[in-house]
């Protein structure tokens, strides 16, 4: 095997995707670099930046010589792209995947390289901004932050080291979990939080009084939406790739919003009061436990 | 009358009340300033600190030479403080407050001081930290913030007028609003995202996978929970004082999330995405639109 990750071939050279080849190459972990995506202008853009040496459109030319391939595209895209690589990996190529839900990953990529099942090792760096494209990607995207790896029990050990050895040369921390697990807790705390920003914005702006609503919401109003400023297509994405664990969280919520109508409804201050004071601990507690490691990340 | 506001009583002089006092001292628009409360060692702060000029923790004695009082007490404690100064107002002091439900005040005061009903401006500066006491209060806090005035049919329209010259004497843009819609608008923009946010946090901390959960929460979900960290009392009585609009919305946006969760549980992606682009919209537009006038306030 050549050094470090040696031939990286990167399907989709935006934030997540441009952002790690910016970081393996500055790490020195990585020989070349092919980027592949859809938008020509974009991976022009990448060639002139030096965050990959050339490209192609065609995926299955883009893994021919890889070691490690990092697809970075759309969840909704991702059993097009893996049902283009098969018949193209190289019997060393590793594949992972930036995908924000992991079931439907893996799945997936069973369905469209069934051959190349133990070489693959699903991944979620939890890492990213409101930005888009390969201008928008850094070296230091992913440094001090944390990915989630789900292997399976037919992943090549090999093959989940050498993954981990690439985050971790990217100055990531690299944890390992069950893909249920993994696709439950990202629902609620990352799917969820999205949902009921989108879910705020869109309630406010249907009620009658909405040009006063926007008029006297001050800022912890701006806080609490900034991520209904997110990318609608890509959340339209996770929500159907997870669609189980968020529907699940989703009407868990709406049911602990019923409860709670119901105890100001009828004037329940100790009630309310307990509610809101086992809230506040726990997010006390979270903010104190809260490291740099994960502040100011968006995506999830 | 006496030049500007005159004499000032300010019956809790926390971060509210304090702030009043600070503002209308420094612009010169006040005379005496008599601070009441129920901690005898913040009241003894607020004199060293030039707050006040003097305290009682009698709210009779507190409003006995008083031309304006401002009444910046919890929701919940509102009613008490009217009813102790019934008997004392002279007759030409004016009457405010600074609580965040206005039905509720107005109909605690009419039924506390029938007889000064003319004489009341119910009112809601919409500013505000996280901190509490006089310790926290800064005149500049209502310095380009709005300032929403509920007066009523039976209101003088000279009461108004001393209320209205008084917030603008602090810096403030005074707007008027109808006392239901100032409640349904509230609702909707700051008790509605306290309730999620205490809802969301609480939600996730019993959920089996809490441990992970708290671990793997990103800085979204910090920014999205920040005002779970409020005060509980304080958000016990607002969520009674203003309890129908509040438990209103509530239902509304449970609904929201449960035709939302009906969707992705479908796959139904054509729904997603146009509600998702609808609320990015509104949102967006809602961030451009935001003048620095009411950036990082908190209360509401």
């Amino acid at each position: 095997m050549k050094q470090g990750v040696g031939n990286l071939a990167v399907i989709g050279v935006g934030l997540i995707g441009g952002s790690l080849a910016r970081a393996l190459r500055q790490s020195g972990a990585v020989q070349r670099i092919v980027g592949c995506g859809r938008g020509l202008e974009n991976l022009e853009r990448a060639v002139e930046l030096g965050v990959i040496d050339a490209y192609t459109q065609d995926v299955g030319e883009a893994v021919r010589d890889a070691d490690m391939v990092f697809v970075a595209v759309p969840l909704g895209a991702m059993r097009r792209v893996f049902e283009q690589m098969n018949g193209h990996l190289p019997p060393q190529a590793v594949v992972t995947d930036g995908g924000s839900a992991k079931a439907t990953v893996i799945s997936d990529f069973r369905a469209s390289c069934p051959d190349h099942l133990q070489q693959f090792v699903a991944g979620h760096p939890i890492a990213g901004t409101e930005r888009n494209g390969v201008e928008a990607s850094f070296a230091d995207l992913y440094r001090d932050r944390r990915v989630i790896l789900t292997p399976e029990e037919d992943t090549d050990p090999e093959a989940l080291a050498r993954v981990t050895r690439m985050w971790q040369a990217c100055g990531a921390e690299v944890v390992r979990m069950d893909v249920q697990r993994h696709d439950r807790v990202l629902a609620a705390t990352s799917h969820l939080p999205h949902m009921l920003a989108f879910g705020l914005v869109d309630t406010l702006a249907r009620m009658d009084e909405h040009d006063d609503i926007f008029r006297f919401a001050a800022g912890g109003f701006r806080d609490f939406t900034r991520i209904a400023s997110s990318n609608p297509l890509m959340w339209r994405d996770i929500c159907i790739a997870n669609r189980e664990a968020v529907a699940e969280v989703m009407l868990n919520f709406a049911g602990e919003m019923k409860d709670l109508a119901a105890s100001i409804e009828r004037g329940d201050g100790d009630r309310l009061l307990a509610v809101f004071e086992r809230a506040k601990a726990a997010r006390d507690a979270f903010v104190d436990g809260l490291s740099e490691a994960n502040t100011d990340t968006e995506e999830g």
